[in-house]
């Protein structure tokens, strides 16, 4: 089998293996840099599995600065370079509950999103009936809500700065600006079958490393020969204790799956009236709308799809949903049955434009979930590690991606976009500095 | 299938396992109390892989609380009780370089166990080579030791009341406790296959529980039938995420196998009289040692085993080790080329005594690991969680046991052995109150 060598490999070309490789290149422009992935084109796998949209509305202030200025980010790269990413500033609807709304943790969800300049606004039930007429606010004497534990709407949380948008192209942007200044043609339908732990120096003794030498990562083996860098970058998704738990380095995340599902509106007018909501944003088109969770079983929630004139149905389930993740083709479908019991009969409590209908198509892909909700990103043992993005991992790439880089260039501070600052180990495991996120669809 | 009903039951017959059912089973003398393990007996697992050595010396305010009142209870029982655990205070000598001595983290140690009231001393080098003749101090000249980036001894730090025991029989005091009191019968050689969650209430849809459902675990499924209870206790050690990770509770553990060899000393006099150090214990013989680590890969230690005039040698390797556990013949066995060029080159190195010793037997077991190095006890979706005893599970034991008993009653305070007392969801994921610990060996 081949060697070879670089400076920096990056494993994972999703969309925070690529700007990560974007600004790493960027900053270090002698570096020979190989980024490298599985699947035949960058961001195929999870990251064009997501639900595809962008929030600025979390309760921790770590996570407002790293998906604000991701964001505008998007928006610069759209509006001033001229780049369409497809996104558009749908805004995000939460449905609450009167008992939700005054909740500890919503009342200082609001408080901390004023603190730090997040907009929002709070539509009362009589608001949000005249903006959606398609929203059922009356659950009295429904039993069948009350045997789901449905919750009544009252209020509806809305945040106008947050937006959906095609991630594969903003994948495309970094993966285009990366190889015009990368040294290093980028190489896919590579297997990573494990990270190279070496002795630190090599005394080229059979079995090394041994317990008494120092050790470092130098590299990957793949089934394509081994590669070698001085430093190797994870930015694996939820395919991160695969590589990390046989080297003996605690990852701290858990992958499970989540699911999406395509409901077209074309020829189904309640659909398209819902689609065509006025009132939220420029584009006159229904907001991400999120559904009172439902027991304690997590959110349900939809987006409009305006391109395909349709709706992506999702859900954040908790309890009950394993902690597993494997590249499968039954793992990367929707499960009918998941729509069918779980999805279906809330969404169509809240908004009976659903009723009848059924998904055209649906994918499933692996979420990889931090005990903060926040993301990941350290270097130890030559490991540059960019992971843990809990579920909204393409909001908060740009920033991540910085912050990576930071670390590896040995800057205490990274500077995000827009000139906002972060120390560069606030996101290790080590050195820790984050305000735990209770805000997790 | 048979199906059957308990109040509780208690899931693996460890040492925290039968700990916690004894405990339940004292305070609320009316419940019916199912312990039962995959093995044929009690404290068959990786109970009795361990070291069975037990220490209060810890960092952490919270472990030494746990730790010393669990040790102390365990000299209660075989001194006011009369119950034999073979428990003998031989003492913990840990072997530092002048670097490690006055490095921030072993000065903090020392602090905190100054604060704390737990007793140790301070040998200097001169000391330490009147007392253990046998001990190398001197590394001058040595490329070897060089070359396997060994610390020169400069210090002993000795804490008089770490003891070793035999773990098994203090599973057995506390089983025979258990069954004393309770009205149901252990069960052994059983399996649990996975955790019985289901939706609360049931609606007997096929196919719950679904998203909008309450959901909780209503005991555990077998290979001879399903058993429910209220409460399911899991006791399991190294085997949490099997049964957590696929109803998508995150254990936050990682488990990862130890290795303990035993060496005979007898016919050989230079490991005899090492075996006879004197000076340290009213045993007359040599304490637990643990070497200074070697590179960052773990602390090679010793403990004497005075019935059969041997020693117990063990490593807690770090990086390098996966994260990995499996219950076969050979993750319980001891990897000899690990002795051979990982543990014996450090032995021999320090304890000439060792040079040619080569082990009689050896075994293998999982230890669990939690991120902070402190135990996980917490009662959630009706699974009382008590393990992540980082190595150190025995002298924790009696202090885990009776906080899971208190979570269990509601009651905000545990009461441990001498009456002192932690809120009960200290270790808790929720709640959680504790010092994170630096000192794992």
């Amino acid at each position: 089998m081949s060697e070879e060598t670089f400076d920096i490999i990056v494993v994972g070309a999703g969309v925070i293996g690529t700007a990560t490789a974007y600004y790493l290149q960027k900053n270090n422009p002698d570096k020979r840099i190989l980024l490298l992935d599985r699947q035949s084109a960058p961001g195929q796998a999870n990251t064009a599995m997501s639900a595809a949209a962008v929030r600025n509305m979390f309760a921790s202030s770590t996570n407002q600065l790293l998906t604000d200025t991701s964001i505008k980010h998007m928006e610069h790269i759209q509006n001033e370079e001229g780049f369409e990413l497809m996104f558009e500033k749908v805004g995000y609807l939460w449905l609450l509950s009167e008992e939700q709304l005054n909740s500890d943790s919503v009342q200082l969800w609001m408080k901390r999103m004023k603190a730090s300049g997040v907009h929002y606004r709070v539509y009362n039930k009589q608001e949000l009936n005249e903006l959606m007429p398609g929203l059922n606010t009356d659950f009295s004497g429904d039993e069948d809500a009350e045997l789901m534990n449905l919750r009544e709407v009252s209020y509806g949380l809305f945040g106008a700065d947050c937006a959906v948008l095609d991630p594969t192209r903003l994948v495309d942007y970094y993966f285009e600006e990366f190889k015009k200044i990368s040294h290093v043609k980028p190489r896919f339908n590579v297997n990573v079958t494990r990270l190279l732990l070496e002795a630190d120096p090599k005394l080229d003794l059979p079995g090394e490393p041994f317990v008494w030498q120092y050790k470092r990562v130098n590299g990957v083996v793949t089934d394509k020969g081994t590669l070698r860098a001085e430093t190797t970058v994870l930015a694996t998704g939820a395919w991160a204790n695969e590589l990390l738990d046989p080297i003996g380095m605690d990852s701290r995340l858990k992958a499970k799956k989540r699911q999406i599902f395509v409901i077209h509106a074309e020829g189904n007018q309640r659909l398209l009236d819902l689609l065509e909501t006025k009132g939220f944003n420029e584009m006159n088109c229904v907001p991400f709308v999120i559904l009172p969770s439902a027991g304690a079983g997590g959110a349900v929630y939809f987006r409009p799809q305006l391109q395909e004139k349709g709706f992506w149905i999702g859900c954040g389930d908790k309890l009950g949903r394993a902690y597993h993740y494997v590249q499968t083709d039954e793992f990367n479908t929707g499960e009918t049955t998941y729509y069918e019991n779980s999805l279906y009969p809330v969404l169509s409590k809240y908004f009976p434009a659903f009723e009848g209908a059924r998904p055209v198509s649906s994918w499933g892909g692996g979420y990889s979930y931090s005990p903060d909700a926040i993301p990941h990103v350290y270097l130890e043992n030559g490991v540059l590690v960019v992971n843990g993005a809990s579920g909204s991992g393409i909001m908060k790439s740009d920033a991540m991606a910085r912050i990576a880089d930071a670390l590896y260039r040995g800057e205490p501070e990274a500077e995000l976009f827009g000139g906002k600052k972060i120390p560069s180990d606030a996101l290790s495991l080590k050195h820790r500095q984050v305000e735990p996120e209770n805000v997790v669809i």
